[in-house]
């Protein structure tokens, strides 16, 4: 038996201290006599060529339909496409033959199926998962998108999938391999926490097309992905495998109902008999793969999109095939075929015992052609990449919300409520056409829709723990749309309290805009104690977008300090008797030497503007006293409509393909106002009737922010547009910036060139786009500038000093990579075309101390403070401030999870937050006492989980690779926790634990 | 227990008269305690409104594809079918749930997948089959195209697929019901085989629109079809169901893989929970359809062409469907649903013991629309439909000589031969897209090469019997091409023997036209007699149309006399030695009235031309002493191309629909040449290139024979033509003519009428057109002109006097209704075009004796003699002459079938070939004492069986029925069997024996 091959103990389990009694199981008894996992492969023939066929389907939780109507097979007409008739065929004949084999990957879809069997079938279907004939891979919620994710939401996803699999099928249906076959290029991120959740391999389709050729004639389509350069290899050590066809079946080969390809004919008294030809065709393809790979074993996906809907139709000529190739060995061939599964060839590959090429970047831009990069879906659908952002920051505040309220949470005097769909919606959006902006636009709708409908849900539970925490029943009011400047109560209230509760685990402070209608108003903390606060007048811009939904002519502005994983309360007065007539609008002023205000100096930074242009021209930091050059404006790029000499590739959901290499100047002058008060100076900026930016400064912040408003992009020209924000400075970057991926880990990126390969440049803007999650950096020795978006967005460096990123997309044709609209939003508020908010949020720092300041700014934009709202005077009982810490955490971590585990637990994830080069302060081992971190909850009980919580962590034993050439690591200090209750985490480390807990 | 719904008691069987101990059981023993057919069937709420569904697929035996590229689901390029699997999942799903019922309707399909399976399926399958949740349908091997099918091939087919079913699963079996739910238009004669091969009642789908609308709105669309003018009812009574929608479900509830209507979706943690809507659709639908039909019951058929290849589709939503409208009956809803079958159907419309219109014509032609007649298939692929009607001709022979040969048929001195080949390739051709010419060209030459494979394997059984009979195992030489003077033998041989086998049971007398390239050869026959025998050159078109396939310059001619079910033997001598030079062909000359003969006067017949034109003028029946004016000539309409201000329908492979009603003529005179010998006088008209004919009269023939040749028919002026003969007479049609049907009963034809309803007649000539397949005629009080077929065509008659029929079509558009080809036949030997030849017999005789002439002139044509040839000279020991049976039958009788049963028995078929109004000699019933039938056989036991031969006909209980209107029929005569031996034949009876025979 290998390593890895037991199985998953669950009725037992290490205490790695002991607290007490934990009684909770990961699943369901382990029944004896199971042959599931690598036990249950067929055996192989050492001598010879061993095909593994891998029936699978490929089933998008979301794309050119909904997930649902996917499940159903509704909207056939759109694509002929039904989850349950899938599951319920391939049980069918999996049934049929003891032999065949499946993989499914889909939890959202198995779940909806699972819940809808009778127990007879689940008896079925169980024994069928017990024999490893029914293997789960991946097993996530969704197959995710690796470009625009956030990790947070990622491993959300995924122990939300592999959980339902876990708590059904027990061990046996703990998915042994990731399989990510479609999504559009690889984030090292990704590899780094599949290492961690315990696959013992990863595969792909999708990578590109240069290092593709490269990797065959090379035979390094089998790799090993070291997916950190922080974590203790092999901690973060990943098994890659690109598999031969993407994920399809090699040609001719192709037996669904949704192919052509012919049957076997073995009736000889049919016409057409062609075993003999289909059998020399399959020997040739199966020899000329394995050309390309390193062992005697090859893998060919037998499946595609949501293939085997009718699997008699695979099984039936698959088992024809098997038949006939394997009955030429009697003469004398040497090819072996066999049904199997990604699991059983990766045992293959183990088994061979061999050294496999070391990779430590990542998969990213993906090519498929030399005029076909995937690098437009980085910023596709921009408005839904940030409601998906915030989405996750409001379900984490209600995950802490439903822990630290218990039961109370769950029904109280708001009604009942529960995370469970919320996280569901969460979880779907993060499928690879979902946040990824490459769905249709109903599909898109209903990401959103599902998004809201959560968060109903969830409002509910934060209501209910509020009010229990407060005491306080009365009313609470949320507004969604601040960032538009609407919020009906406090647009017409003259008294009412604001309650901000804060998700981090340090106290954050933190700008609040208010739409008001009155001229002066009185704010104080929950000590009674007077806040300085400005009254400011909505922008143009604003009132623009928001058009009717909203009708406040002010925005109150003052500084929240909450404390950490708790709230603080408000209280908000107006001064004046009943909101005031309407000021006018300050008029907007040309840009000229007199008007604009040239210097902005603040706490901590100082900003100038161009008084000719109305534009950025430098930014400074105070503390560290150093300065560079900024100027930043906003452009477009013709987008492609494939008339093209060298290519018909449009830009579309997918793909960026700007028409020419340089962008339209949307203005090369901003018409600008300003606005400068004690609390908050604007420089609002106007470009043109459809972009806009406020650059503000907040007295006490180490950042700028830019919040730029764009749309609706005009399409009159019947131009198609992909519009950026350029930011040109002084430092000298020689071709190299960087970016994070999946909002943790930051990978260098140098212009016209790939690490693992020789690139052959085709694109020079698009080929130079990555994937921007959280932030992006450019520097020198001295200056480093950071961006912290508030969503992932596409981005590039394709000048020295210059950072530019996608902000907003209009395009007028399909890209023809099966969405089969072009990316063109209009809603009926925006029927001219979608308006886009976001915000950049910038600094400038020394490199060293870099990400002191962006590592805990981006948390901040990520996990954002809730505020919700009371109208009148509280009750004099109510407590106004709250901390669910008994300490703010150490600067290094971050409190990745809470969330209630079942009726006694929790599952608690500490992350340390920087990685192993970033910071001289923080990048060292920083330790947590468990026992000593809640101030309402007893930790009466821990053990420790795998990064997906499905095994438990001591028990996780994962297939050993050895690399061809190991980058030896820089040697770490090994640490040991140095007491029982201590856990200590090292650069980049997440432990996930579950914490038996009493309320207080 | 209803009548009928006895089961089949197999084991036992009544013989009629005792003569020996028959012991072969129709089928598998009958076993307890199943419970199929009408007992099967789910009950159903008198005080409701009963809706029957029923799943079910239409598999059409070949049309797109091939029929085993059906079978397989190769191809799937062309159209997604794959009847295998059609099989494979509809038994798994009923497997499901118990109440679900499938009918399946075609054994060609059928037999192809039963043999693949295991025991195992095989026995589950049984089991389905015996509890009645699988039901067989029709049965027959296809659904026969009604058109233009001969009734000898259609009672084959059916007898193939229903003998298969019989013998595979006993009673249970039996299909109850007949279902043409395809076919484009209904024969009367159709309907008569049904009656009498024992089914209950008939089911189809198309029917003329008009007809359909008035028949809803009568609530006729449930009839008593009293199928034959000759037979005592209720022998061919047969209850006719039109179905509601065609065969497909009604709008918005096709649930296959193929469609695209919603799914129900049930679950309400989904979205778009519809079961409401659903529901409501359904009772509106069932409410509505409920109001066009007479019963509280209602069929729908759920399915369409190659539907349920995955029946999970169709169950899983037809089981909600059924769960959910019912479950409405708590809200006192008055609508039932239940799984159900036609004949269960059909067994509530029996129990509602109405009466129900009476209907004696047929339902042709058939219009979907004003200007949509589906005409133009009686004669599209005219070379096809010849090719079927030699073949089955080929066939009976083959039968027969598999019979009189014994088991040295199969196996001989030829090799291993057998029959059934040919009677699967026959069968398959009768399919209502095979010999209907409504297939692909791939397809059409599929059903060719079948048949020509089958007759391969029957000709080993032809030469094995003829060499066992004539004691000679010289090889035999098969001429398949003497139509174009191609036989390779008989052109480069000195001395030759023909062999002639006659399938009638009657003697003939026949022409006989032999290739050669002397110019004198002396003929002798079986007893040493010399024969009269005359070299004619080789017409042009002949030379033209055979191109390099033969190069005989000569044909000889002369006439041979066979004996009844037998052959006998010519030997032909060169009385040269060695061929002579290739005489030039004679010249052609204009019509001149010194070049032609105006005047043929022979035997029996007078025939003039118009010396100025070359065209037939007149025609005199010298025995009879009439004479009627007759021009013929040759024309084509111009085929509608869709551009038409009244609609846009295309002339197509099913729709015939002319530009004008104006034909063009070819040409007004015609070139001729004339040949004069005193075996046979012909006259060679040359009207275009593409155009020409032989009037050719043999001495002793009644009849006129019109040799047409047409073809390639030109496109270059990219107009398609339907090529047409018309013959002008002077006879007083008063509108009427006649027509067969199916080649036996004539129907009487009115132009611009229907007997039913009243025509708005919006196609002039293709809504007059008919289907022709074996004669047509048109008659006076004095005269009667009729014209016998070599083949199924269409044809009318649009003034009065004249009959005009379709001979050939070559058309540049689809007509839309799914073939999604034009009919444009070319082939490697006419790249050009299709060429094909024909034969027109013409009789003149009074009408009252006319069917003594025209009824066996029919069928020589249908059964034609069996030439074989061997070189050289004969030893003499040869048995030069036999005959199979101890004397011919009667005239009224024909022999139908004479085919190997099983080892010892053989099924025998007598019929009565006149109407009961047609001959004062021949419509008298006639006995045929069956002990004293064969020479060589000795019949031993006897037992008498319906039609198809899958029932004793004792045990043949058909449901009653009451007409409306019961036109009592004349009062006939009940004639007893005069002996046990003797069976007696009224007109128009086919009796269907099985005879166990020893060889004397």
């Amino acid at each position: 038996m290998a390593a890895g091959q037991q199985q998953l103990s669950v009725a037992s389990f290490f205490f790695f201290f002991f607290s007490g009694v934990l009684t909770f199981p990961l699943g369901p008894e382990n029944k004896s006599g199971h042959v599931c996992g690598y036990e249950s492969c067929h055996v192989t023939k050492h001598n010879m060529l061993n095909v593994h066929l891998v029936p699978h389907t490929h089933d998008d939780v979301g794309w050119l339909k909904t997930v649902d109507q996917y499940y159903y097979g509704d909207r056939n007409d759109i694509q002929h496409a039904g989850v349950q008739y899938i599951l319920d065929s391939v049980v069918d004949q999996l049934l049929k033959n003891p032999d065949r084999r499946f993989i499914y990957v889909e939890t959202a879809f198995f779940f909806r199926w699972w819940k809808q069997q009778s127990s007879g079938v689940q008896q079925t279907v169980t024994q069928l998962v017990n024999q490893g004939r029914l293997e789960f891979v991946n097993g996530g919620w969704c197959m995710s998108d690796e470009a625009t994710t956030h990790y947070s939401a990622v491993i959300d996803q995924m122990t939300l999938g592999l959980r339902f699999l876990n708590e059904t099928f027990g061990s046996c249906g703990r998915p042994r391999v990731a399989w990510h076959i479609d999504p559009f290029g690889h984030a090292r991120e990704h590899a780094s926490m599949f290492a961690q959740m315990g696959y013992d391999g990863f595969f792909f389709g999708r990578l590109d097309y240069q290092d593709r050729v490269r990797r065959m004639l090379a035979k390094e389509q089998e790799l090993l992905w070291r997916a950190s350069d922080s974590l203790t290899p092999p901690a973060a050590d990943l098994f890659t495998g690109i598999l031969p066809n993407g994920y399809n079946p090699p040609e001719g080969f192709c037996w669904d109902q949704s192919c052509d390809d012919p049957p076997i004919r073995d009736d000889p008294d049919l016409e057409d008999y062609n075993v003999d030809e289909v059998v020399r065709r399959f020997l040739d393809t199966a020899n000329d793969q394995a050309t390309v790979y390193k062992t005697n074993h090859i893998i060919m996906t037998m499946g595609s999109d949501f293939q085997y809907e009718n699997a008699n139709l695979w099984y039936k000529n698959l088992d024809k095939l098997i038949h006939h190739v394997n009955a030429r060995q009697g003469n004398g061939s040497k090819v072996h075929l066999l049904y199997s599964t990604p699991s059983c060839y990766l045992q293959e590959l183990h088994r061979a015992n061999l050294t496999w090429a070391l990779k430590t970047d990542d998969f990213f831009p993906y090519a498929d052609s030399a005029h076909d990069f995937w690098t437009g879906f980085f910023t596709s659908r921009p408005a839904l990449k940030r409601y998906e952002r915030v989405s996750n920051s409001n379900l984490q505040t209600c995950n802490q919300l439903e822990v630290l309220g218990g039961p109370a949470s769950r029904k109280g005097p708001y009604g009942e409520g529960e995370s469970q769909t919320m996280k569901e919606a969460m979880a779907v959006a993060q499928h690879h056409d979902a946040v990824s902006g490459t769905e249709k636009q109903h599909v898109a709708n209903d990401y959103a829709r599902r998004l809201a409908t959560g968060w109903q849900h969830c409002q509910v539970v934060v209501s209910n723990t509020l009010a229990a925490l407060s005491r306080s029943s009365a009313e609470r009011i949320y507004c969604d749309n601040l960032n538009i400047s609407v919020c009906p109560l406090t647009a017409s209230s003259k008294q009412f309290s604001v309650s901000v509760y804060n998700p981090l685990a340090r106290p954050v402070t933190w700008p609040v805009r208010l739409p008001v209608n009155g001229e002066s108003y009185s704010v104080s903390d929950a000590k009674g104690k007077a806040v300085d606060c400005q009254v400011v007048p909505v922008s143009r811009a604003t009132r623009e977008v928001r058009k009717n939904r909203g009708h406040a002519v002010n925005e109150l502005v003052f500084q929240v300090q909450a404390p950490p994983l708790g709230y603080t309360t408000y209280s908000v007065s107006l001064l004046q008797n009943g909101p005031p007539p309407a000021p006018p609008g300050p008029a907007l002023q040309q840009p000229s030497r007199t008007s604009i205000c040239c210097v902005r100096v603040l706490q901590f930074l100082r900003v100038t503007f161009d008084p000719d242009t109305g534009l950025l021209s430098s930014l400074s930091n105070l503390e560290t006293n150093q300065s560079i050059k900024l100027t930043q404006n906003f452009y477009w790029y013709n987008a492609s409509d494939g008339n093209n000499s060298e290519s018909n590739q449009m830009s579309g959901a997918y793909i960026f393909r700007p028409n020419s290499s340089t962008p339209f100047i949307i203005s090369r002058m901003a018409k600008t106002e300003t606005v400068q008060t004690s609390v908050v100076q604007e420089v609002r900026q106007w470009f043109s009737p459809w972009a806009s930016q406020v650059v503000r400064l907040y007295t006490d912040s180490r950042a700028l922010e830019l919040e730029w408003t764009v749309g609706p992009v005009p399409i009159d020209d019947s131009l198609g547009k992909e519009v950026i924000t350029r930011l040109d400075t002084s430092i000298k970057t020689s071709g190299l910036f960087y970016t994070d991926s999946n909002g943790r880990e930051v990978l260098q990126r140098r212009k016209d060139f790939r690490p693992t390969w020789n690139l052959k440049q085709s694109e020079p803007i698009a080929g130079n786009y990555y994937p921007i999650n959280s932030r992006a950096f450019i520097k020198d020795d001295v200056d480093q500038l950071t961006v912290v978006t508030d969503r992932s967005q596409g981005g590039g460096s394709i000048q020295n000093g210059s950072l530019e990123i996608m902000l907003h997309r209009r395009l007028l044709y399909d890209d023809v990579r099966g969405v089969g609209e072009p990316l063109n939003e209009t809603s009926n508020i925006f029927p001219q075309g979608l308006v886009v908010r976001g915000r950049l949020l910038l600094s400038l720092e020394r490199p060293p101390a870099a990400a002191d300041t962006h590592r805990p700014l981006a948390q901040e934009v990520v996990l954002q403070p809730m505020l919700t709202f009371t109208d009148g005077a509280l009750s004099p009982d109510t407590r106004l401030e709250f901390s669910g810490l008994q300490a703010a955490l150490p600067p290094a971590v971050h409190l990745l999870t809470l969330t209630q585990w079942d009726s006694d637990s929790v599952l608690l994830r500490l992350e340390h937050q920087f990685q192993i080069w970033e910071s001289e302060v923080n990048s060292r081992p920083v330790t947590v006492n468990l026992q000593k971190l809640f101030s309402t909850l007893e930790v009466v009980g821990v053990s420790e989980l795998n990064l997906s919580a499905n095994q438990w962590k001591d028990e996780m034993k994962r297939y050993d690779w050895t690399p061809q050439t190991d980058k030896k690591p820089p040697l770490l200090k090994t640490f040991e926790d140095p007491s029982t209750w201590e856990v200590t985490l090292r650069p980049m480390e997440i432990r996930t634990f579950l914490l038996r807990v009493h309320l207080r």
